[in-house]
């Protein structure tokens, strides 16, 4: 298996509110929902998602909890968060900031102010409107394109 | 906010059961835990943690569950599935046939038979041993490197 992931697909509560918190609130480019012709015969998952292209190929989903539930044959569930988290490289702490303020007035929430952690980063997480994690970070043992 | 993502953080219940999982299981390569030495004085979280060096830059962390609550500020709870899943594409239908029997060989558990999806993919899904889906797929309109 070659040690490598094309996409990410966040499960949601409400399609709308996640598109609006990551294309308008963050800018990330979505052409918005698509999909929604399809549902699977089989597991009963219906297909309305939206899509984000990151950059280096990956694909960020949004992808309502319900069906993602359905679509890999798992028990839905309540959202729960710290099963993961993302992690976004910024330039310089100044950016890690502006970053973590930016997402706040799109309606994340800070969960702690961001400091510098023994790893040698500074750093602060963020959740998103679904509760997922994201920390944002600045490492200067990383090489990353301003 | 530039649309990217660095790094993937699984939270774990065993670190070294995950390490094997990952590394010995599926082929990653890691130096193995890390990080031992460190503690953060501010959240109390413990620094020991796993490195996997990912296609295009990107890195995926395994990370004890309790020590993630701690670094993110948010409360300790018990695993959940269906948060998220992460998507692999392979090159072609044998392929994620073989990824998904050489996952369960390491220790993971498949969710279902892999089968044709609506979006015109066909995949399977797979469960890490904390839970965590993985849905290797083949979509003829990804262009994904042999």
């Amino acid at each position: 298996m070659k040690p490598r992931i094309h996409v990410i697909t966040l499960a949601v509560d409400d399609l709308q509110r996640a598109l609006a918190f990551y294309r308008d609130g963050l800018g990330f480019d979505s052409t918005g929902v698509v999909g929604s012709e399809f549902i699977d015969d089989r597991t009963g998952a219906e297909g309305a998602i939206a899509i984000f292209n990151l950059a280096d190929g990956l694909i960020l989903n949004i992808y309502p909890r319900s069906e993602l539930a359905k679509d890999a044959n798992v028990p839905f569930g309540q959202p729960k968060t710290g099963e993961f988290s993302i992690g976004h490289a910024a330039t310089n702490r100044a950016e890690v900031d502006a970053i973590l303020t930016l997402a706040e007035a799109a309606g994340a929430t800070l969960l702690d102010k961001p400091h510098d952690r023994p790893w040698g980063i500074y750093s602060g997480y963020f959740q998103d409107p679904d509760g997922h994690l994201w920390e944002i970070m600045y490492n200067p043992a990383l090489d990353v394109e301003a």
